[in-house]
């Protein structure tokens, strides 16, 4: 169940400590100008290094297998992998024994009946988010028109991120952030009622990225208490242009052509450097787990580029979607 | 689009003052005990009638068309639909011209080039969500190990949610609310990583549901400000339960065994009958609208019954393909 | 798994003496002309009544309960259904526990645990496929540029197939057929390579047609004897056009604007009138069998009418495909 | 449009002269003995190298990417990939101005607006098979309990294959042939009605394999000549085993526990070293084209291994989706 989309199709792979992580991309156009290069800027925002991010460094260079000649997409499914490279698999050995509180050892256990790869998480690693990312480049270049951009609006209940990393690294441990994501000039017309709603197929999306526990449109959480007079969005133009934009730039599923707006909440990293006192599945008792290796303070530094790359491949799939139902629109 | 789901498969078909709305369910397994009457408790709930909710009163009684042999499911598609009765279509003849804000009028002719059926909202009116009901009735069944129970906790930014009601009809105006709906006795295991994440399956039919505008697991948007110390779960058995539940019963996106948890927020209803200033597109230039017609004070109040089924249609496909990729569990 | 498309999607349902039967129409666009007797000649063409088919005699006529609107599509999932009215299940009592050969009695039961509806074959009726038919007639208005026209050219393995049927006639039992298809001024460009090629996508649908045991292509089978320089259509003009046609009109799983042509065949009817012998589940031993009921001496007759529908219902998902991907071609 | 499957999900991709080709298995379930040298035998007999195929040879040896681990597979998607090495891409050049009949050189440019890679045939090349092999491998041990074997059972319209090919080599020219493949011992009640049919499914992805043009169940074509009375199988026993296969061991489009049995016709290669007279598009008039290059003369003999690997992954999807929706069977 790796892969998502109708016509624009994502699917991604691998582990963190396999040989290599990928994605492959299917029903994209031909002819979209596309080279190794492209990729860089989005996979290195996506990359570790910075104060609050882990230490663990790869390169992350994408190989392009297949989809791509002489620069431009052939219409042929577009192959995307790298090496995984800076592995130190002997961190992960005592977390069969002792499953991480907040990570997926024990549901990757019970799921898999004991053949999941844990080796850094496996596939449930945040690292397989490089997928995502390298999809998403393609993706926004089929969404040109429109301006994609996320960032981290508040970390550890906090507007002043700095201060909250300083706090948490000094306690050893981890916060979690909101992310806010605009979308500039989008398409009208985008989603499909009910089930292909562009709010569905968005956070079918953004809670494929790891961490995620929530996600809000327009005013969001904050609409249960507001009257109906003041978060209907008035009509302002011939073009649909609100006065207000508590929708999000979304009524009844489909985009009105304003500015698309949500949040997300990424929950602090679970391999906090505190002690945990949690169950021992080989002695049956409890125990204090100290988690070692090496983890970011605050995962969702990383996580504003994955946030842009999966609604980048969500309005990817709407517009084909939607031009192959009902043609070009101008 | 209209369908969901990757072995349990739901359709949903209809518009408010068509013939008849209803529902395909595809894949369920055969032997089940199902008749007519099993679909009533849970329709009522979904009917208007009480207070805050609009005088439209239909009887809403499901005919099996298909898939069902002597009171028993038979593996075949099963086909529900029923009629739609009390229908005055004439209110709606003035939302061509003036769309209301807030509701489908101006997507719906953006995206269908004026074809669409705009009487009682057509396709887009909350009555479609009688085949989600319905269908959920019968995913309830395949999920049976578990009790799913949907509420309302707050109204209008409010607990109290008569005081709520009362001021909200006082000024004539709409309120929406809060749902919260926990699912006790969950299998383990449910969920694939990435695309088909439990919580991805989850939103992505949450947002199938009208009004719906955010959701979030377990403490959700609170996870911003928490410590990783605190917001990891410990287990504390040999059975996974975990001391804490701020996962909301997901971990790395498969679901760990203790209750599932959520909250979704319903915006207040667009049809207020308070006067709006808006768009006149016939005229080009701004007029004041006066939504007449019987509508909801508070669409939340309605809205619990079909979160309960929608997460029941998330369960019961995700046990199936857990079942069919992986066997029986016992 | 009764649903079939990836945007103009087509799920069918009902059970040929449950209360109705009928197909959900989803991806198709709006703005189309349709109303209830745009159905009737095609679904006429699929009725018994003539020589050598079944008295078994429906009225068969559609009603539209959703997704047209004064005469138009409205982009909202079309639903068709029509109610059974002339059945007599009794015919169909003995065959729990003396499956007749040929038919699906013994695979449903053992498939559906018993719980399936055997009265006129239930969901493995061949009355199902007025479904594929009413969804052909939309889908043909969407392939209008292109005429698919097919017949039985061979009954009972003679070319004259009045004399064909009246010897099966005279000795009670039935007889098979081969139906060929041509669709002229199809498009190019329809079909993506390997699983979905026109092939794939064409013969995943006309083998949805019960009775149906092959098809093949352009020369089809005769291609195993013919060298590569005679089976190769030389191009002859800029429009590629070619000088024969043993391709059949497709290179590589993808229309190559040349006229499609194939063949498919169909199994003589297997409730013949003729004694059998079978085995008694009940008894655990050999018996005669003799089918009773109304029958088709040569159900090929019926279905030309149902191949030209499932080749209208895969050119049009490959060209709301092919449209969605590459935008439009003119 | 380059994956298939609803449960077990095979994904291909690749260029006959890119970096590399693959594919991507999802949905297998975890615990099942896989390592590299498991593919190498049915990846050898597609191999070139044997009389009558091309002199091109390609070491093939896969690189697993993900999804196994320790020697097991592991739940999470499986990647597979092998270089591409023996490359002469010069031979292709022509190919634009003058695309060779029978192939995809003409509908790849029309489709693909002139951006497909044609070098040895791009993605449309018979090389992109491997994916569908190494898939088979692993769909093989899941349908374990069923032995699946196909071959060459006719080439050039001749039983003796040996002299077949003699002729055509000593033309220059290129014949086709015939496949039957059988599977002993298969699962009863697999497929689903209409659009799952066995059949359907299966017939889908035989036709995803390049150069067949028909398949044929049981009886096929020549059940057009038979009467009901002697295509109808009777059943024998109480386990349903039928006196006769006419329907090739599928009821109703599903398996009913007797021998699976179909034939498969392989066109001639395309690349005949005979000279041809076709459309120069550049020119704008006819020309005579001698195809240079390595190729077969035979393809048909590379493709049992082929047609038994697609077999398999049919048998594994509708194994995993029937025990989904119906449980474990014994």
């Amino acid at each position: 169940m790796n892969s998502f989309g109708v016509v624009f199709r994502v699917s991604i792979f691998g582990e963190s400590h396999g040989p290599a992580i990928g994605a492959v991309i299917d029903g994209c156009p031909p002819g979209i100008a596309l080279k190794a290069d492209d990729f860089l800027p989005d996979l290195r925002r996506r990359q570790s290094g910075s104060r609050g991010t882990t230490k663990r460094h790869e390169p992350d260079m994408p190989e392009i297998i297949s989809g791509v000649f002489q620069d431009f997409t052939t219409g042929a499914p577009i192959t995307l992998i790298t090496r995984n490279s800076d592995k130190i698999s002997s961190d992960y050995d005592e977390f069969k024994k002792v499953p991480r509180p907040g990570h997926a050892d024990y549901v990757s256990s019970v799921k898999y009946s004991g053949y999941s790869d844990m080796r850094g998480s496996g596939h449930f690693s945040g690292r397989i988010t490089w997928g995502l990312v390298a999809a998403g480049v393609i993706a926004k270049k089929i969404a040109a028109g429109s301006e994609i951009s996320a960032k981290l609006i508040s970390a550890g209940g906090s507007e002043n991120i700095e201060e909250a990393l300083d706090k948490a690294i000094a306690s050893n441990d981890t916060i979690g952030g909101i992310i806010e994501c605009r979308v500039q000039n989008p398409p009208a017309g985008l989603g499909e009622p009910f089930f292909y709603s562009f709010e569905s197929t968005l956070s079918h999306l953004i809670f494929s990225i790891p961490a995620i526990k929530g996600i809000e449109f327009g005013a969001g959480f904050a609409a249960a208490g507001m009257r109906g007079s003041v978060h209907n969005d008035p009509f302002v133009d011939i073009n649909g242009k609100t006065a207000t934009n508590n929708a999000g730039g979304i009524n009844g599923g489909i985009t009105n052509g304003n500015e698309i707006i949500f949040r997300t909440v990424v929950k602090p990293t679970s391999s906090t450097g505190a002690d945990q006192t949690t169950f021992d599945f080989e002695e049956g008792k409890m125990t204090t787990l100290k988690v070692k290796g090496r983890h970011d303070t605050c995962i969702a530094l990383r996580i504003p580029v994955i946030v842009e790359s999966v609604t980048a491949i969500a309005l990817a799939d709407l517009m084909l979607i939607d031009r192959g139902i009902y043609g070009l629109r101008d």
